[in-house]
């Protein structure tokens, strides 16, 4: 799948863009790497979210031969980045398709050229539906699913996409959840009453079984084993009875679990032989920057678990920093850095000060100190903390790991992409 | 001060922006309002984030009265809203100027014809020394201070400054901090040492003085006055030791505090008798939307501390809302609503479910029953609680107020304003 990304990469981007060099002119997107601009040299503004291409290039490939080997499919989800230009490269290492969150990003994917979506979600409103008819008739090629849940929502669903006239059915994955979790069916008969309604409505197929394990994940391995493995026997337990029923719409059925925590996990169990062909598909999108917190934690829980390759060769690396500078160094213990809420994440924790550069001594970026911490953001302020006498002045550069990339992929518009030595190679867009 | 918003208003603005309906083609800014959509009517996605206007008036309004009844001027700080649309009624409600956090703001000020501005914090690297300087040479009637806090910033400043050949001497305010807060000076020998240097410096002229009380504010009215009166008070021997030293530079002298909690006190101890002018300028920024949170308790100690009318007239109103519909009732308690981290302020509490709405039963929203609460976010769900016989059902529209204005605002490029019906009057751009 090869998109259409020109619309993105010829459109003008100025300095009102939150990471733009200040003075630079207006210019497209595409043009923006023939600058060379050097974010250690200073010639962009901070705060500054990067991303290194290095690291994202190998992350993406490192999905692509773990899916490989795993005998299962991916749709990396596309609410992590929300970068059209990550999607491409994404689909370019073998993703089958895109999962998005709403019908406002299967649109934006959709005009991509994207002609696979898992909404991994519930859609409602009518207004979506009728977007949802509307998408699917300008383009004929493309193919679309969401998840159902309960029969309230597919009378809404079925009766406003009679109101639009689809000109093929809807394609729905029957969503299992968990007693204390978020959406989903909460027992196999209520799952399976929904499903031979679906089945029966005629408006919208069925056509597949969904879940979603990563809200209860832990870290600890034999819980979250035992968690992903009850759901999935759920899934597998509907899966079977509506393949018996016949209640699955011709073609593949859709087995889908797997943010990015527990993939490994979801790989091996969530696979069903049924009476026709079924695709396994995983969702995960935070593995294609990976972070410096909560996933990088969780995945080495996954190396824990895998076999060789995947326990000793090089695994998923982050590849996403935001970097600022000391602007104030009030008191022995206390520097004030200026970046805040509205620059990365803080939703699981605060972010990691991992590098360090002073212009004019340092040749390269220096790793902290272990023992600086951030422990507290303002919107536009972070507290690095660190020992009396570490040597941190106003105007040092720090660069900062993130814990959970979808957080602090939101806060940017433009994030830069950079080779090892920090030279801008490309500009990302994103829309949130 | 009249700012030209054309370049915003007639630029095209379509559905790739959240917010906007899916379908709608894309227009002008300035073409929205005349399209009559309403909110309650479906006519937009959600979650949408609107702007009451009927409540930011009366809001912008009110702190014109405060302001000019308590004897100060105000600089509403921009970076709570970021919205050009919103600055320009601030302007023309009497506000001095608009104070920003970064050198990235006052440039999106300053292209918008803003004159005065004040940015409250350090100026630290090199690019935006160099930037406010081209700036200033741009808009030879633009007035912009910063803040100093250490002889380390002030000599990156002064070189980086040298280098650009200022057309005039740059403004700067000196900052008075306190022990365990953020940036500024933390004692008076060390703010009068800066002080000086300063003042020799040639290239930076000391404007004023400055602090802010907002990171200490408990809500206990006399803890609070407590620490307004000492920090306010090292404010005052630092201006009164530089006048008395004639550091200032020509013209007024600027002493500046008041964030959006305790404005009230900083207007009535921030004022000062100097030798020479003195304008004494409140940065408030949240009031213009006001909250459903931390601002609305904060604003009833306000009320409680203060005469008539403040007292009993009509206060600050909650301006800003984010709706968002059921999308699944998986169990008797629970209610999952279609926004999340993405959509919705969480740094200080969760939003507050306050206006419920079923299309084809309620002619106007209702007000929630008050034991309605949201108790967790996901990055695009919200976990709503309600009573077990509550009737919430999937496609009701829920309204929500939040808590910390500037978190919700920076999470949307577009925001929707609308009357007293929820019909959309105009859209409101912003620039993170």
């Amino acid at each position: 799948m090869s998109l259409n990304l020109d619309p993105i990469l010829d459109a003008p981007i100025d300095a009102r863009a939150k990471g733009f060099p200040h003075g630079a002119p207006a210019m497209r997107l595409r043009d923006v790497g023939a600058r060379r601009w050097n974010v250690l040299r200073g010639d962009l503004p901070f705060p500054l979210a990067v991303v290194r291409r290095a690291a994202m290039r190998h992350n993406s490939a490192w999905m692509r031969a773990f899916a490989q080997a795993s005998g299962v499919a991916i749709a990396p989800h596309g609410k992590t980045t929300m970068c059209p230009q990550i999607f491409a490269r994404q689909l370019e290492d073998g993703a089958w398709g895109m999962t998005v969150a709403n019908v406002h990003q299967l649109g934006i994917c959709a005009a991509l050229g994207v002609r696979r979506v898992v909404i991994a979600n519930q859609v409602v409103a009518r207004g979506d539906v009728a977007r949802l008819v509307e998408l699917m008739r300008a383009h004929a090629d493309l193919w679309v699913c969401f998840l159902v849940d309960s029969m309230a929502q597919l009378a809404r669903v079925v009766d406003a996409a009679r109101r639009s006239e689809p000109a093929r059915p809807l394609a729905a994955l029957l969503e299992i959840g968990h007693a204390g979790g978020r959406t989903g069916a909460r027992s196999f008969d209520e799952a399976m009453t929904l499903a031979r309604a679906i089945a029966a409505s005629g408006v919208v197929h069925l056509a597949g079984v969904e879940c979603y394990e990563g809200l209860a994940i832990t870290g600890d391995s034999e819980r979250d084993e035992h968690h992903v493995a009850t759901l999935v026997e759920t899934v597998h337990a509907v899966a079977s009875t509506c393949d018996r029923e016949n209640l699955f719409a011709p073609g593949e059925v859709i087995l889908s679990a797997g943010g990015s925590a527990v993939f490994d996990i979801v790989a091996r169990e969530l696979p069903q032989r049924l009476s026709r062909p079924v695709r396994t598909l995983l969702r995960s999108g935070c593995y294609v920057t990976h972070d410096s917190g909560t996933y990088e934690r969780l995945f080495e829980r996954v190396r824990a678990r895998s076999g060789e390759p995947w326990r000793t060769g090089e695994g998923l690396q982050p590849a996403l920093e935001v970097w600022s500078l000391v602007q104030s160094r009030p008191e022995p213990g206390l520097a004030i850095l200026t970046m805040g809420r509205r620059d990365v994440s803080y939703d699981i924790e605060m972010p990691r000060p991992l590098k360090w550069y002073r212009e004019g001594v340092h040749a390269q970026p220096q790793p902290t100190a272990g023992e600086w911490r951030i422990d507290k953001l303002n919107d536009q302020h972070a507290y690095l903390r660190v020992p009396a006498e570490a040597d941190v002045e106003v105007g040092d550069l720090i660069g900062c790991g993130i814990s959970h990339p979808c957080t602090t992929f939101d806060k940017w518009q433009l994030l830069m992409e950079v080779d090892d030595d920090y030279t801008v190679v490309d500009a990302l867009r994103t829309f949130f």
